[in-house]
C-alpha cells in the first residue's frame, strides 16, 4: 500500500560492479588490440568508444540516484570519487587507443604487450576492490587487492624506464620519439589512476570499519 | 551598538561571481590573441598576467573570509575546492597565453580558432552553473550548463584527435610538433578543467538538494 | 592492568614529521646530485630509491594506524590527503632523478641548478608547515610558510619560460629538447605539488581555527 513511497532502493554496489565491468572489459580490449597487429580498424575503435559511453551512462545513473536518495551505503562524497576515478579507467583506456588510431599504430612491441598485460590485471583487481566494498568482512581481500595494485603501478614505472632507455638510445626519427614516449606514459598513467581508485576504496574503507 | 561584534556578513557567492568572472574575462581575451594574429604583445600578455593576479587574490580573500567566518553557504571543503577549481582556469588560460609567447607563436590555425570559441563557451557556462548555486530552486539549471560542459569537453577530444591526426602526418619539424602538441593539449586540458569544476559543482548541489 | 585495552598512544604528527623529513632528505639530495657532475651513479640512484621506499613505508604505517585509531588529532580525510600529498613530493624527486639517470644526463645547467634550490627551499616550508600542525597556535607561521611556498611555485613558471625560450630558440637536436623539456617541466610540477600540501594544510587549519 506504501509502496510508492518507498521506491525501490536503489543497490549502489550493484551500480557499481556494472561501472567496473565496464572497465575490465575495455581492459581486455586493449590488451586484444596490442596483441593483434591490424584488429585496430574503426569497428575495434568503435567498441572501445561504445565501452566508454556505457561507462559513463553508468557513472550519470550513479550521480542520479545519489541526488534522489536519502540512504547511501557510505558516504555521498565517496560514492562520488568512486564513480569518478573508476571513470576515469575506461577513459584512459580510450585515450590509449585513440592515439594508436591517431598516430597509425598498429600492434605493440613486446614491451608494450606486456603493459597491456599489466593493465588488465591491475583492473581486474580494482575490480575485485570495488566489488568487495559490499561488505567489511571483505577488508583484508580488498587490501591484498589494493597492495596488487600498487605493486604493478611500481612495475610499470620500471618497465617504462626501461623501454625509454632503449627509445632514446636508439633515436633516429624524433616523431617515433614523441609518439612512443606518449603511450609509454599513458600506458603507466593507467596504472597511476587503478592506484587512485585503490585510495579511495582505502579511504572509504577506512570510515567503515 | 553590537554591530562590532557582528562583523558584516560575508557574502560568498559574491566573491565566487567576482572570481568566474575573472576566468570569463580571460578566456575572451585568450580568444582575441588568438584570432588577431600580432596581438600577443607584451600588452596582450601583461593584461592576461593581471587578471591571474585578480583571480588568485578573490581565491586569497575567499580562503581568508572561511578562516574568519563560522556560518558559511555550504560546506567549507566545498568552498576550498571551488575556489581552487575556478582559479585552476584562469591560472591555465594564463598557461596557454604563456606558451604562445615563450614559442613565438602569433595567432592561431582555423582550429585552434575554433578551440578557443569552445573554452570561452565552456568558461561562459562554468559561471552559469557556479553563480547558480545561490539558489537550489536553480538546479535543473545549473545541471544543464554542466552537461553542456561536459559535451565540449568531448567534443574537444575529437577536434585534438583530428588535428593531431594532420599534425602528425605532416610533420615535417620535430620541433614544430612538440610546440603545437603542447598547445593543443593544455587547450583541451583547459576544457577537462571545467568539466573539473562542473564535478564540484554537481557534488555541492547533490548535498544541498 | 588494563594497559593492553589500551594501546600506546599513536602520535600522528610524529609520523608526519618523520614523512615530511624524508621528502626534505630526498630534496636536498636531488640538489647534490645536480650540483655534482658525475655523481649520478649507481649509488645515488639508489639511494634517492631508499628515501623514496621510506616514506613509501611512512605513509603505509600512518593508513594503518589510522585503520586502528579512534581518536584521531584532526579529521581522518585529512590526515589521508597530507600523507599522500606529502608522498607525492618524494615520488617526485625520484621521477626527477630517474629521468636524469634514463636520459643519461649528469649534473645540471645553471638553471637547473637554481631551481633544485628552489625546490631544496619549498619543501623545507613544507616540512615546517606541516610540523607547525602540531599547534593551532601556529596559525601564523604555518601560512607564511604556505605563502612561500606559493611564490616559490610562481617563480618556478617563470624560470621555466625563460628556459624554454633559451631551448627552443636554440634547438638543433629535437631529441635534447624533448628530454630537456620534461625534466624542467617535472622540476615546476615539483614545486606544484609542495603548493599542493600548503593547501591541504590550509584546508586542515581552517578546520581546526
Amino acid at each position: 500500500m506504501f509502496s510508492r513511497f518507498f521506491p525501490k532502493e536503489v543497490n549502489f554496489f550493484d551500480l557499481f560492479e556494472k561501472q567496473v565491468d565496464c572497465a575490465v572489459k575495455a581492459a581486455k580490449e586493449l590488451k586484444e588490440i596490442v596483441c593483434t597487429p591490424g584488429l585496430l580498424q574503426e569497428e575495434a575503435y568503435n567498441k572501445i568508444g561504445a565501452m566508454e559511453h556505457e561507462g559513463d551512462d553508468i557513472a550519470h545513473t550513479i550521480m542520479d540516484q545519489l541526488n534522489k536518495t536519502f540512504i547511501t551505503p557510505f558516504d555521498r562524497e565517496g560514492i562520488h570519487a568512486l564513480t569518478k576515478k573508476i571513470d576515469d579507467i575506461t577513459d584512459m583506456v580510450n585515450t590509449i587507443v585513440s592515439r594508436l588510431r591517431v598516430y597509425k599504430i598498429q600492434g605493440g612491441d613486446k614491451y608494450f604487450i606486456e603493459f597491456a598485460s599489466m593493465i588488465e590485471t591491475s583492473v581486474f583487481h580494482v575490480a575485485s576492490a570495488v566489488k568487495g566494498l559490499r561488505d567489511t568482512k571483505n577488508a583484508k581481500a580488498i587490501l591484498t587487492s589494493c597492495i596488487e595494485i600498487n605493486r604493478l603501478e611500481r612495475q610499470g614505472d620500471i618497465m617504462r624506464d626501461k623501454v625509454f632507455v632503449e627509445l632514446f638510445e636508439n633515436a633516429k626519427d624524433p616523431i617515433q620519439v614523441i609518439k612512443w614516449k606518449e603511450i609509454y606514459e599513458d600506458a603507466e598513467t593507467l596504472l597511476d589512476i587503478c592506484e587512485d581508485v585503490a585510495h579511495v576504496v582505502e579511504s572509504i574503507l577506512v570510515k567503515h570499519l
